[in-house]
């Protein structure tokens, strides 16, 4: 194995992201320096902040450079080290890109042990969108027991744990979903109180049905009209935890019409990225990774194979297509 | 004196404002029972919060009812007490409506000191704008020195204080009013760092000028155009203090364009009523009073004469009109 394959960013898309602003290449494996070890990525996470990162725009990361390995989340074996902490044959979570082969200098890494829950949960339930639904959840929205979330793309990597662990503190949750069968698995399998369907039209109908106390958190992963709806049924004093705005990811604007609730029911909102609180990670983790290894909290994933399917999985994505959190598995 | 006047909502404006959703009536003066005093309002405060309690439309607080007096702040002087607590001659704040007598029994009366600041500064700097300003400044925005605030409606009776307060702490000012003439004052006489006249067009340069590092917190009194405008010159973690939107009191939706950015810069929004939070009160007037006192917090009346001049006044302030804060000076 002299080469490995990676995909780079080869253009910026101006509106919607096609197979064509990737490329895929044969790189040469470097040879590793003192201080480095060698991963060989075993999943990608592919994630909707992706498309905010191929943008040249102001943004709370720099940009993907051009004709670099496209960023993203990996999780993978260590298959030589020259470093002191990682030893050949362990298990990292890394920022490896979409690439096959990662050299680290342990910047970041994160040691897993496969044994506990499936390696692919690290990039998922008990990784960063793991994290995420918890930060907002706990941090955030801060709800009591009888209170209700709402919570936008309920089916996804983010939002379905949202749901589950609200339920484990006494919290209704209602979903808000694309498609009956979203909709069904997020109520039957995750075990949400109602899911809206906002494909089916009259969302702020089945939005007061399933919340007939009105909403007092919102976990929002999706902005435009679904965020909209779910405000209309806020409570007084009701809390915004927003960490997605994938209506926005190709650059239009996303007018937001119900700003005078924000004051008439004196809504905090904020918007957060979890990689910035990396001190409620261990916690956060540990509550994640009992959670799934006893099947109190349930996931799904949407797989494909091989780096090359990585652009058009991608793009499903971003479309809605994927069922759960979207990997790549790798070589 | 057996009759007095007063001011009832006479029918529900579907849009703009006019003088006949008002009607002027004499009626007459009741006889005061146990417990009961009797106030005559010396000067009536008019409010934008008014304009929204003319709709039938679900707010954080009843609607004004048809044929009632309408609700209103005041500051006046007992002219006749059988309530133990209060003594004719004594002055109080209360919301005695738009009239010129009121009887009350007590609750959420005020007393104040005429002798400390005139007596219209306790519906103003020293009132319920005064402490508007004083929370959203220091339990919301909460800067640091050397941050800086931009503070819509800046000529107004709440953005006046923001902007003064805000220097009082070291934090850079900046104000967006509409015309020259607001602007000047808003620099010249109050001494915020600049101010921007949304008038002017070209609004996003201006303030770009007028705050070359960045928000870091907004106090937005407004909304529409004038918030978004500033949310696009925001730094990372801004924070925003929002207390009025003006621009959607006649019902119409007021979209928001910049929503992404409350994720990208991860903003803290909060809507917030000073008058949830009575406890800040003693603490903040304590504080305002003595500015206003030493010249330290300058302000500015538009005060019309009599009554019946209250409907145009109003009007005028929803259109901008006033310049500080707008009073009606009563018999």
């Amino acid at each position: 194995m002299n080469t490995y394959q990676r995909i780079v960013l080869a253009a910026r898309p101006q509106g919607e992201v096609e197979p064509g602003h990737f490329r895929l290449e044969a790189v040469p494996v470097p040879v590793l320096r003192e201080g480095e070890l060698l991963i060989r990525n075993r999943y990608l996470s592919l994630d909707p902040y992706m498309r905010g990162r191929m943008n040249d725009a102001r943004s709370y990361a720099a940009p993907q450079a051009l004709d670099e390995t496209m960023i993203g989340g990996t999780v993978g074996e260590v298959l030589a080290s020259r470093h002191p902490s990682y030893a050949a044959g362990e298990h990292v979570v890394a920022m490896g890109g979409w690439a096959e082969l990662t050299v680290s200098d342990g910047t970041g890494l994160r040691k897993v042990d496969p044994a506990a829950v499936p390696l692919s949960a690290h990039l998922g339930a008990v990784g960063m969108p793991g994290m995420t639904a918890w930060y907002g959840l706990n941090r955030i929205l801060a709800l009591q027991p009888g209170q209700t979330v709402c919570v936008s793309a309920a089916s996804g990597a983010v939002g379905g744990i949202v749901g589950q662990l609200a339920k484990q503190h006494g919290v209704r949750a209602v979903g808000i979903a694309g498609g009956a069968e979203k909709c069904a698995y997020v109520v039957d399998e995750l075990g949400f109180d109602a899911c809206v369907d906002y494909r089916a039209g009259n969302l702020r109908d089945a939005l007061k049905a399933a919340a007939p106390d009105g909403i007092d958190g919102i976990f929002e992963n999706v902005g435009g009209e679904v965020f909209d709806a779910a405000l209309a049924r806020t409570n007084p004093f009701a809390r915004v935890a927003l960490c997605g705005m994938i209506a926005g990811y190709n650059g239009e604007d996303i007018p937001m019409r119900n700003v005078r609730l924000l004051l008439a029911n004196r809504i905090m909102l904020r918007g957060f990225i979890v990689t910035e609180h990396l001190d409620c990670w261990p916690e956060g983790l540990a509550e994640l990774g009992r959670l799934v290894a006893s099947g109190r909290i349930k996931y799904r994933e949407s797989v494909s194979q091989g780096l090359a399917s990585a652009p058009e999985a991608f793009i499903g994505l971003l479309k809605g297509r994927n069922f759960g959190k979207q990997l790549v598995a790798l070589a």
